[in-house]
């Protein structure tokens, strides 16, 4: 599996990759805003390179995004001993990995996630790709960046909704995995302003590590991660259209936790008040997001179309007790619907 | 790598692979040539299935194409246990192979070669792709197929032009590596109409199967292969939107073969003698496409566009003799030119 290397504001350990690592040319793919506060304080540890920015936002993690990064890879002769520089979060890493794995039928890439979300979730694992027809991911590839360099600092730079973001998949991996992690949270009710990211990003890449390593393609136990994410996923997609009401990947997330939780519980997977403490937490860090009972049928059809899904059988992993999972499971449209009523009752 | 069946009007391999391999659901693609002439013969063969017809031809192995194929796969909501039967020529498998590469992270595909050239070149090896800004194969993936089913009386539906250009990669098998049937080819001036296929075919498989076995990601001896292709690929790229005048793969490939058997030649490579008897054998085949001087300029810089080639060298593939090659070699640009104004003087 890639390395994650943790750096101070020396970043001795990307030094010593690009002095032990030549390309022939080095690219680095990044958004505005990362262009703006994040780029800064790195620049000077890069090799000589371009900069291909983008547009921020999931709306455009899309193959014509992707097609703008090989149209510049191409106009500028990039040959197969590129390397790209992924500086950014989520949609940065997942696209630049996906076009990197496509130029050329593949040219070495690196994740520098500037995001919580980035790093303690994307940035391990070799998952990459693109949104299509409003489908999360759709297409896409399992493609491992030849190493991840992480600088919690660049958390200074990220707004407070952004981290909260991130903080959804800190609390899934303390609820398929540790619960002791999850007992911490729940006692001390901190703000993720004053959360130290240091030891909680060192503790999450452990976690999803330990899982990725043992399962690399999610045949089997990698899907504990997708734990929120059958639910999640579908609202994140329903909602990327909607002008008024869009949520970041890990507000949806959320939701899909309290949700899944709701179905776990409903399957007596998981006890009343160890779904009662999971909406506290939730509801602790994310404002309710009342979910119109008329997009019901739009969300389960969306979530009959996930990429986790055989057939026509729609499968969730569920907790079976607060820092345990259980994959594989079954769940009927009408529970899900359910979940989505419990859910709205919370408001 | 992926097994290779030789099949007869019965398709037992194909029907023993389907009854030990279930899926999900089957989709083949297929062009509207293919639709007609060879899916009829195979058709009662195939597990309940979906037809995805596109297009024919090279202008059309576009990522818009590719998105034809996701949408059709999502909007059947198909899973990712889902079989992708590449029913065609080289366009078909080779962007069918890609398109199944990324649907989902990836769902698995059969090829079916329909053409000669897809028989004896693309079905061996894990190339797959699609063109992207004039660049043949820019985008694409080393992706395997599950297996290849060839099946030869399919030649039969065959237009002779396409015979002809899939004859270029026979002769380019044996430039490389079969010193012996390059003579029998030449010594016995066949026309392509009476030329015995099956013979022919398992012997080219097993050329390309033995070079692409010992370095599947083209690292060093797979290069060998590339003999015609580098001037060969960039004739094909500029005559692609050139209308009056449209070259296909192996008519490409053909003058390329003279050209670069013309640069082996100066560089002390390759025997005077040599050179004329494959220009001689290469005008047999092919007619001769004059390539007017103003589009020199035009044809080196997609050379230098090359996939094959590191930072600003050009890197071809030359002969030693035939029946022998040798990788990695830089030409001037100079040379190209003139092997270009050699071929013409072929007029």
């Amino acid at each position: 599996m890639n390395p994650v290397h943790f750096e101070d504001c020396s970043f001795l350990n990307l030094q010593a990759y690009f002095s032990s690592h030549p390309f022939s040319s080095v690219y680095v793919l990044a958004d505005e805003n990362i262009v703006l506060h994040c780029y800064p304080k790195i620049v000077s540890y890069f090799p000589p390179h371009r900069v291909i920015q983008i547009k921020s936002g999931e709306e455009n993690k899309s193959i014509s995004t992707c097609e703008i990064v090989w149209q510049k890879l191409t106009a500028a002769n990039a040959d197969r001993k590129t390397l790209l520089i992924n500086l950014g979060g989520g949609v940065i890493g997942d696209m630049g990995g996906f076009a990197a794995g496509c130029y050329k039928r593949g040219i070495k890439f690196i994740n520098i996630p500037t995001t919580l979300l980035a790093m303690v979730d994307a940035s391990v694992g070799a998952k990459c790709g693109i949104d299509f027809m409003r489908y999360k991911n759709q297409i896409g590839l399992f493609n491992e960046p030849e190493a991840v360099f992480i600088y919690t600092d660049f958390l200074e730079t990220l707004p407070e909704r952004e981290l909260r973001s991130g903080f959804a998949e800190v609390i899934k991996h303390y609820l398929i995995a540790d619960k002791d992690a999850f007992e911490e949270v729940r006692s001390q009710k901190s703000e993720v302003s004053s959360i130290k990211w240091d030891t909680v990003v060192r503790k999450n890449v452990a976690i999803k590590q330990q899982i990725v390593e043992q399962d690399p393609t999610e045949q089997s136990i990698r899907k504990a991660l997708n734990f929120g994410h059958t639910v999640g996923h579908a609202l994140e997609s329903f909602f990327l259209n909607e002008k008024q009401q869009k949520l970041l990947h890990g507000e949806a997330v959320a939701i899909g936790m309290v949700c899944e939780s709701f179905i776990s519980y409903r399957k007596g997977l998981l006890k009343d008040h160890e779904l009662q403490q999971i909406a506290e937490v939730v509801l602790q860090y994310f404002n309710h997001t009342y979910i119109a009972e008329q997009h019901f049928k739009s969300i389960t059809k969306l979530i009959a179309q996930d990429k986790k899904n055989e057939a026509d059988e729609t499968c969730f992993t569920l907790l079976s007790g607060i820092g345990s999972y259980t994959i594989n499971q079954l769940v009927e449209k009408d529970l899900i619907r359910e979940s989505l009523v419990y859910f709205n009752s919370l408001h």
